[in-house]
């Protein structure tokens, strides 16, 4: 009996799973490539199958299958067991909104977003204040139907990162900002500031592709499961392990945006390539958290492509693409070059040891919002203080301030500091790898990289949401969350490149 | 009351049509760059949705539509009644199939699939006759069960060709028959035969690529709403009508491929990008039968694009892409070579003239399956004989022979008369477009094609399946199917070009 629930309830959950499989897929279409004036009826044939799984998360038959399965999970495979609490979780959240309020959301999110963009383009935050300020007020209204222990931006941030808390943040965001502005400081002091004039010598777009093509391969992404196409905005998608696309972005005067941006969504795209298969068709089937995807995505693009033994092999390479760009150019001052150290206002624009101090910036002003410390009226002056304080520069207007990202415009809040904690993540991971893999840089150098991918599928990939962002962390480093890996790692590498 | 009804009638349907246009593009996608790996899950999830929109279409809900809709016609507006038309049809078609035997059916048409694509690899028709045999009874079944008039091969043609009938058929091909076959062999005995050999230079993709852009742009189609890919089977797919999407196959040995190739997807595109915006989100938006989508890629492949004026302007461009391949071939013998005789065995192959008579072959071997004079163990003989008897050529096997077409491996008989029944329409088309626009040559020479595609919108395109293809024929010609237009089309064409 129980036997036959179970297995109608995975049928009823690969359905919902195969229409998401196709909404992705319209999704990385229109992204791609898909005709202008298409865009609108496929917005619409998006919305209805994105409706439908809506109903079919909340429908009766949901309610019947948490009911009857719920209470007799110990007889229940692991896998029904955890997607049975995956769709129950879901259900919940989406039941607890009244249904009106829940659709007056939507429709002021779609708003927000286009007033957001009419905001930033024109730098007037007045015009955009509004709306974040009803995004902000329904948001703690579901905080309250759904909600929270402790804090109640815990509960925002359980929605990116399932366990993490404000304790836990205050903690590691003090740590690495008492570590990071000090040094940030002493490396603008630095009298040994890297010459970086060559990165800009124009760089046809044909040979980047067909270099990144060249390090995709050699960093283990697969190609008969996989494509690399151009977007403005980059991104990976797995649409299930045997088909993770990544977008990359080519700008011919600085090749470091489609090279580490390739690497980057390369990093996304291993951790969904390598989730057991056994998960398809099941909401299992992806990413345990924001935090563990952006802490696979850092490990690539940071510890791996940042790296000097990584360029010690790779660099004749990218010299062969565009010798009269590098031949002059030592393999020393172009690793210094890449890993030049600039405070900036803009977050996606940030270097590695900066970027940690823009998230901190949002988390302090979002923790403040829902502490109710902090009031969106406030939100510019607020921002700006911030940015002055921590990298020691002033935006001079809202579109390169607190109008930069679009993640508010549609709500999300509680997001950004999945960025952060991937990063220290990595750090944290890249220490324990160590201990298994000791010739870590030695496997850089001899582009043998397949031990290092297969470290991160054995206690990271294969397991997709089976186990909780925290439970990886602790297993794969026997130790909780731990900012110290990550300060190590930055103060020791940028003391060695500004020489302090 | 009716209205409301109607309103949720049409909510259904385009719900119907809104997984159907996910489907589409999940096809397109799979045929032009989706990871290799990633086919199996696609297809689950391609049966899935298509499982779905069955379902749907066979519904109670769907039944009770049908019922309370059907007799209130006369109050439902026009979109709605040939929608509930359309509904209705499938609805009874579906139904009146045991559910045990369709499905038994669709298993038997995926395994003939396979087994047909060994048989012609091997040559070995006795491997794939009784699968063959079993399809040909299964359809024998199904048309006892839609019912038939005067001829029960008359019920499949109506699947692809609605209202077409063996009467009319018969009497059709005879007369082609009749003049093209002697004209063949005319041609064949002519000692002025065209120097063919310069066609074969190398030209390269990127060039021909280049060159078909410039002339889809050219013949009208709207790159705002499709795109060219490349693929091994080209193919046109209408999402919708903003966004209809062709694909060419680039041969660099035979530039005649892609070229010809890409302005017959091309004729089809243009049909489905000029459908009234109304009908979309019902099945009425698309083309009216397999026939009249068929006349509008025949008559750009050929009436436009194997034209001599299309060439007087287009060949000089032409030449500029491969000034080696043409600098010392004049226009004339340029044109005689493009439209070179020569009967073959395989008809995607075929030239214009003796395209028809590999129709016909089909089209007589099918009739004779379904009225019982024919049986299947005989197919390879008769096949042979026929080719013989027409074209002059005897296939030396089968894999040249009754075995190269995928269609009846997929059950699809009564769809070959269509690629006939479009050329007929094309050339009939041809005849009464000249009474609007007599100087057709000079437009072509000039490059103005805007007013042809406008004539074929106005007549044809913008219906979709709101009119009959025969009722378009009548409308947009003033007359019934009539094989003289093409046969004097193909008379007075080759015989110029033969000098005969």
């Amino acid at each position: 009996m129980i036997k036959k629930i179970e297995e109608q309830f995975l049928q009823y959950v690969k359905k919902m799973m195969s229409y998401n499989e196709a909404i992705q897929l319209m999704y990385w279409d229109l992204r791609t490539g898909a005709p202008k004036k298409g865009v609108e009826q496929r917005s619409e044939v998006i919305g209805i199958l994105s409706q439908e799984v809506f109903k079919m998360s909340t429908s009766e038959e949901m309610a019947a299958f948490i009911a009857k399965l719920s209470p007799k999970h110990e007889q229940l495979s692991e896998v029904t067991r955890y997607t049975l609490e995956e769709c129950k979780k879901e259900y919940e959240r989406n039941k607890k909104i009244p249904a009106d309020e829940y659709k007056e959301y939507v429709v002021l999110q779609s708003k927000a977003e286009s007033v957001w963009e009419e905001a930033k383009a024109t730098a007037d935050f007045a015009l955009f204040r509004p709306y974040l300020e009803k995004l902000v007020e329904f948001n703690k209204r579901f905080i309250e139907y759904w909600g929270y222990k402790g804090n109640p931006y815990n509960t925002l941030l359980d929605l990116y990162e399932p366990g993490m808390t404000v304790d836990v943040l205050d903690e590691v965001f003090r740590k690495l900002r008492e570590h990071i502005v000090p040094l940030v400081q002493e490396v603008a002091a630095s009298p040994n500031q890297p010459e970086t004039s060559f990165l800009f010598h124009r760089f046809p777009k044909e040979k980047q592709r067909a270099f990144s093509l060249e390090l995709l391969r050699e960093l283990g992404y697969d190609f008969a499961k996989g494509r690399l196409d151009e977007t403005v905005h980059p991104f990976a998608i797995g649409l299930n392990p045997n088909d993770v696309r990544i977008t990359t972005r080519y700008d011919e005067r600085d090749f470091r945006t489609a090279i580490f941006g390739t690497i980057h969504e390369c990093g996304h795209a291993l951790y969904e390539q390598h989730i057991s298969e056994t998960l398809i068709g099941t909401p299992l089937c992806t990413g345990t958290s924001m935090g563990i995807h952006e802490s696979q995505s850092l490990f690539y693009e940071n510890f791996i492509a940042r790296h000097y033994s990584y360029w010690k092999r790779n660099y004749p390479r990218l010299q062969q693409y565009a010798p009269e760009q590098f031949s002059g150019v030592s393999l020393d001052a172009f690793y210094r070059a890449i890993n030049e150290v600039k405070p900036s206002l803009i977050r996606i624009e940030a270097d590695e040891l900066t970027y940690p101090l823009h998230i901190i910036v949002r988390y302090e002003i979002e923790k403040g919002l829902f502490n109710g410390t902090i009031e969106v009226k406030d939100l510019p002056e607020i921002w700006n203080d911030k940015y002055k304080e921590y990298l020691g520069i002033r935006p001079d207007n809202d579109a390169v301030g607190v109008l930069q990202d679009v993640h508010w415009s549609g709500g999300s809040f509680g997001y950004f500091p999945s960025y952060a904690l991937g990063y220290m993540y990595a750090a944290q991971f890249k220490h324990a790898m160590l201990k298994d893999l000791p010739h870590f840089d030695e496997l850089l150098e001899k582009g043998e990289l397949t031990p290092i991918r297969e470290w991160l599928t054995e206690r990271i990939h294969r397991f997709g949401k089976t186990k909780k962002p925290l439970e990886i962390l602790q297993e794969a480093t026997g130790e909780a969350l731990n900012a110290d890996y990550l300060i190590r790692y930055l103060e020791e590498k940028y003391k060695a490149i500004y020489q302090l």
